[in-house]
């Protein structure tokens, strides 16, 4: 394709994520025009597709991969079928981005890998904190040398609460294969050129303790050390009844930078009670713009056949770290993560 | 139109503000298209359409308007030629988003908004601030109540420094009827319902005083009285040094509401000299989603036959203050906005 | 007296204030000691000493200054008694401690000023916010040139609301005699070597507009012009809901400097309404590094025979600002300080 | 005695803590006066007493405890030696306050503890957190259930760079037991009612690697485990280019509160380079109130013989985190506490 041409994406899951994405693709992302929705769910692809004027919707994901009016899909369905539908879209010629995780097993994520590399195709991954502006800036700082050689590290994700859903319906290790596996892109990519060797996590259902029985867990801790002898803490918990926190901070040699705030926009309200501020309920509020920017990014990736800025191996790299997480909370004991990754 | 067609737009103005406007419409504002551009500079037009994939560029604005291919033009030439375009486009059947200042008479202000009215288009003013995520929290505050009745108000303009255009170059009274304009338009929107009676401005050259004797003025101070009693001070220079600085603040009989922090991200360094943060060098930056809000309600006004959210009477008024602010310099005495507006 | 000489003060006045300040001295200054209490209302002298373990009370002022125990005395009776006091106390050798305002006439200002000179006492004006480590930074970063030139400034009192007090016992002017008396100060002092030459008011009874008709004032903007160019405003306000509000900004022509944040502590909670901060509530909380400092500068300046750092001068100069003021609000026009002074 | 008695305090250690604590004594603290200095190395006990105006000093502490004139003492000296000066205190009929560590080993602390019971005096010891404004708004909301049950906490400590000090000087263990046991004390603290059951700790010699094989340590990151549930990070460094760095969070089913903030004064400075602050560089400007606070504390808890709010079972207890923590880097391992109390 030329530079000029408009990069036609597909949605394969149009639920909440596949909605936030096919509606940025639709109408912001530069260059980029929504041409399919698929969705299992009856009605659910045509819905979305009506509500953004996408040409085409399908309940048959394969049915998009068939297309040649397609150049990537964003795959944005359950994390279980993600692999097997990355390794469909490559093996039909399809660019690819795919929303974290991009698999829960190393085997899933080299065969995925692999796919792509045989297919030619770009393979992206969704890891949004890259493109906010603040964690972005932050990782600059850590680039010009400013932050000197990382020696401490943290990153955390809190979902907004109150947490309500059914944790009979969230699979046993959710809280680290999708929702630290954030930080742990995010610690790797804070702290670069090193690589993470030993992990320790802690675990427990504290926001819904009658849940624990059947495995659930909704609150960790996970230390991990890098190989340039930097310490990182990942830290996630599914009920901030303040709403969505998404924050880094990197301290090293030379000083520390810090990154996000929780604030939804400059305004402070100063009343009888003193200081109030608004903070952002949901994460497509919170990283709109990193959404919007990894989304461009990958149509640009598309348009230039050039290397996209998250890579499956970048999602390998997170994935072995929350397997080696969960081992640590299966043997109360720290893992290495050449254990995990041999 | 329904509300599903595109919205087609072109541009009158193909300079700085003329091209981030283009490509926000070219780009990221929903259901829009840039349909042509017209600029007078020889290629000016041409080069800021090929590189937003714009079909039409011209020199004479005239052929713009006499395309039957656009719904409305964005006019974003120099100010004094804006009554007269608004005028043309008015009676060509175009719908209008014209820049600040609409004009800088009321004689013209009225022609502008009598143009619109008859010939049944939108006439939407740019007066960003309204749509920056953080002032729209503070007319919130005041519309909820929560700052109870505004008393004292502030808005202020620091254009970013240093200050390097050439001082003849700039019309005498540009510091009021191009920069202060928006705080008068913003301390008429935080305090709803209020009507400005009175003013006294003070103004000199202090960045560049040596242009002082030319009529040049790049530093002023206005105090604005309502009708409700409140007490409001508008503020501008020319010169920050410290990048583009826009803020306001209400207070009143229940409390206060700031917006506005010049900070560019969410990232905070900490080194040896201290703590440090990123400041935003360009309102193309720092109101970046004031703008495409701006455009976005344009484009929502035209397609949905509704009133804009900035009017021509909103220019009118704030356009009032202006000329009132400048009598006071003239007359190193307070203005009645009656004296004004008769 | 020699360097290790305990400093004995005592205090005339045993208000709100006088009661602060007697306990800073009793309590909190290095070196110092309370030695006396006065007030002419029965029991309050009593009272205030023995919670204090002063040795001395009484209902007559001019007691107090027969003693020969005593090196100093704070001035903090009513306003009006200010000048006669420190006359008085001069007279007696003592050195005096005066709150603000130290008179509100030129005259008495130049009596003062005069008495103190001629009995070589130290006389030292209770311009407390320069003392403020906020405050003290931002002359710093002026007297640096991290600022350059100032050109706009600001600076604004808000006392702690619901405003309760009765209208008829307050003094017509207070608002520029002694709340933004402060400020006049303040933004005398952050534009060092700049002389106030015109002034502009406006102010209104916007708390009690039903006391409007007696004259009462409770809201009030006033524009300094300094002759190296610089344009200040000070604002006020006797209710602000939120509680005490103090704050400065200096923009000059290499940066701006702020001052005050209003928060009582560096605690910040997010909750379900969003994000929360604690506001001070009273000067004496808010103010009370600067409160300490200042009367602790006072000690010094008695044991090291050493010009205090606020003086008489300083206080004429801020009285003839709000001299003009107040000529401004009952003339509606702008006053040069030269009629004010001359 | 009675409460309008002076009490009469000791230092024993005149070095940087000790200064800092007599100086406070001397000068600051309401209702107490500096007695005594005491410090083995010649002449600095003699030179601390004379700039204070303290009538003793001495080489010998065992003399300081001799006097009648004392009421309690300040136990500054080095940390090995804490618990006999501790335990010759409380013999000797004098109230203690002694800088954390109380005691290196369980035994010693409790020798230390008993001391003080039997001999019926007011044990205090050095948590200066607990006293900061930000830190005790913190527990106030934890207290008050703003935060809920506290389920992610978090504390640090980072000493001011850059790090100059010889590590063969510095005992093997010090990150743990006099840098982080104040986190660690903090972190029980703001969980109030839950006890540390499980500590992992990983650390390492990343300022000065050279030093390493001596066995020097300074960077540690520990996760201690609660019986409410709770998962608390500690986190220290040696070398904070930035200054002095204290800081906490706690996070809970109710909302989150964070404690600290770096900042020197709330001056805010806006140039070239963007935003900048100041921000502390020494415990003793960052927590001077703190230390005021703490040591007027101890006074009163002396006058009114009353029980100080940090006792010896809270040091205690810290020192059983950090003596699990120094065990879990020998073995590698999660280490329980009851492994080290039993």
């Amino acid at each position: 394709m030329t530079v000029t041409d408009t990069v036609r994406l597909a949605t394969i899951g149009a639920g909440r994520i596949g909605g936030n994405h096919a509606g940025l693709v639709a109408r912001h992302v530069p260059g980029a025009a929504l041409a399919a929705v698929a969705d299992p769910v009856p009605g659910a692809a045509e819905r979305l597709a009506a509500s953004l004027g996408a040409p085409y919707a399908t309940t048959d994901p394969a049915a998009v991969l068939g297309r040649d009016d397609i150049d990537g899909v964003l795959i944005t369905a359950p994390a279980r079928a993600h692999t097997d539908l990355v390794v469909a879209a490559a093996a039909a010629g399809k660019h690819v981005f795919v929303e974290k995780p991009m698999a829960v097993t190393l085997e899933d994520a080299d065969r995925a890998i692999a796919a792509a590399r045989d297919a030619g195709v770009v393979l992206q991954v969704g890891f949004n904190r890259r493109f906010a502006p603040g964690f972005a800036a932050a990782r600059a700082a850590v680039d010009d040398g400013r932050t000197g050689t990382p020696q401490l590290l943290r990153s955390l994700t809190r979902d907004p609460g109150p947490f309500t859903a059914d944790p009979a319906r969230i699979p046993r290790w959710t809280i680290f294969l999708e929702t630290l596996i954030h930080d742990f892109d995010t610690l790797c990519w804070l702290n670069p050129g090193a690589a993470p060797v030993r992990v320790h996590a802690t675990a427990d259902a504290l926001i819904r303790p009658d849940a624990k029985a059947d495995g659930h867990l909704d609150t960790a801790v996970v230390t991990i050390r890098f190989d340039n002898g930097a310490i990182a803490t990942a830290e996630a918990s599914f009920s901030a009844l303040y709403g969505y926190d998404v924050r880094a901070e990197v301290f090293g040699s030379g000083g520390m930078v810090t990154a996000g705030s929780g604030r939804s926009t400059d305004m402070t309200y100063y009343g009888p009670e003193g200081m109030h501020a608004d903070t952002a309920r949901r994460d497509t509020d919170l990283l709109r713009p990193a959404y919007l920017a990894e989304l461009t990014a990958f149509a640009d990736a598309i348009r230039h056949q050039a290397p996209p800025p998250v890579t499956g191996h970048d999602a390998r790299r997170a994935l072995a770290i929350a397997l080696a997480a969960i081992r640590s909370v299966e043997t109360a004991a720290p893992v290495d993560l050449a254990e995990v990754t041999a």
